[in-house]
């Protein structure tokens, strides 16, 4: 038997997993955690509980058990028809601190750009070989931008993805590694390609995606660096010739080191990891 | 003991808690959140094995292993010096459709409210006697504005949560029956005060918070109703003379119509409770 506590703190080589597996009772949070994650955004986000057990592949009996605990803890809410996640799962995801700090730091920035452009403007950090939005702030000007607020994308087809793997060069590899799925036919998929890219967006400071994630959505993207390292990324989506990527380009980096300097003086820093 | 599945769905008398009651294994799901609920926003974001155990109560053994699984989960990340919560918890959190929703719809508005103004404007719901700050869009303007986006304030010291309460008879009731802690000198504690101020702002529409929250701080607020339900309410806040409440209030008014149409229109009312 493992012991925990201080002892383990001192095992480095002892990964997450392994200090899990077998413990009598994690096995309900890993399912709580698999109902949570059947809901999705959109149409249809109040599920029944014939919906909630056919989608986590659990026993009825055993899903309406793991909801009523969740619903006491806040995390799910009953709804006329079923169930629907809680605002207090909003409220915990909130408290996120690669979130909160980097938003907090950016947004004003963010604000400049859209009253500059009216166009969208995104603001992401790099996850594996995804991008995740952060935040995402827009006008009534309406759009196929294919992202959303806590939303991810393949960071090979995206401004802010390439943006942040120019100047990560673990995720680069991975991305590079892997074959790269086509969403356009502008995609770029050829890793030599798209290395030669990522080399000259390190040089230029400023990355573009011209249409390679959805056809007539461009975006211009610069990265937040912090000692060299990536952060995140800021850009300014929309479609030409309403938004022409090339003139905002300074713009977008001149924000991005705005935000750099917010986060250096100690705006934001605060549980940045 | 209690049957569950369908036979629990007829039974409307059973609560939540009831069902979950003496549940083997639930037990670590209640303790899984209390270990999430100890991280908060600001300084000291990332904490140690110790300090977890001691906010939580937690042996450091059972934290430990909830940690682990926690972070197996990605809702829980490893920094250097301890535990950060995970940015998978933010991606939940995201989809809560009472969130998404009203955000999505409200958003076009804020901006035009904030480029008029270039002072803070925020979008909060209702959750018992507190006001929840769905979102919150500010410029580089410093302020001293309490919110934050996932933070709650008491409704009746707020310009949302009064013109909330307003429209909500429910939960007029409760803040009315239950003492009122100041925090400011302004802050009306009196409830026959505070009942015939939602009358007023019933009949206006319109909800002023005049340094009741934070001294030098005020704010114009008002509801954005469907069906005659205030589904949440839209508010600028900032200091005089910069921002005057009474000159903003008609432009208030006017982007919580703008939501209301957007949501009337099927533009977010999807999974709206």
């Amino acid at each position: 038997m493992r012991r925990y506590g201080a002892a383990v703190v001192k095992d480095r080589n002892e990964t997450p997993a392994d200090a899990v597996e077998g413990r009598p009772g994690i096995e309900v949070l890993n399912r709580a955690v698999d109902i949570l994650d059947v809901f999705t955004v959109g149409p249809g986000t109040s599920l029944s509980l014939a919906e909630i057990s056919r989608r986590s592949g659990l026993p009825k009996a055993t899903a309406h058990r793991l909801l009523a605990a969740l619903e006491v803890l806040g995390l799910i809410e009953r709804t006329g028809v079923g169930y629907q996640l809680g605002l207090r799962l909003f409220e915990l995801g909130e408290r996120v601190p690669r979130k909160h700090a980097l938003r907090e730091a950016a947004l004003p920035f963010m604000q400049d750009l859209y009253e500059a452009t009216h166009d969208t403007v995104h603001l992401a950090v790099l996850e594996g070989t995804d991008v995740v939005y952060l935040e995402r702030i827009r006008g009534h000007r309406s759009s196929n931008v294919a992202s959303r607020v806590g939303g991810r994308l393949p960071a090979a087809c995206t401004g802010v993805g390439k943006a942040l793997l120019a100047f990560d060069d673990e995720a680069a590899a991975r991305v590079l590694a892997a074959p790269i799925a086509p969403r356009t036919r502008y995609t770029i998929t050829d890793p030599k390609v798209l290395a030669d890219e990522l080399v000259r967006i390190r040089a230029a400071g400023v990355a573009f995606d011209r249409e390679e994630n959805t056809i007539g959505i461009t975006c211009a993207a610069a990265p937040i660096l912090m000692n060299n390292r990536p952060l995140g990324a800021v850009s300014v989506t929309g479609s030409p010739p309403l938004l022409d990527v090339d003139r905002i380009a300074s713009a977008v980096k001149t924000a991005a080191i705005g935000i750099q300097r917010t986060l250096a003086a100690g705006g934001g820093t605060r549980g940045t990891r």
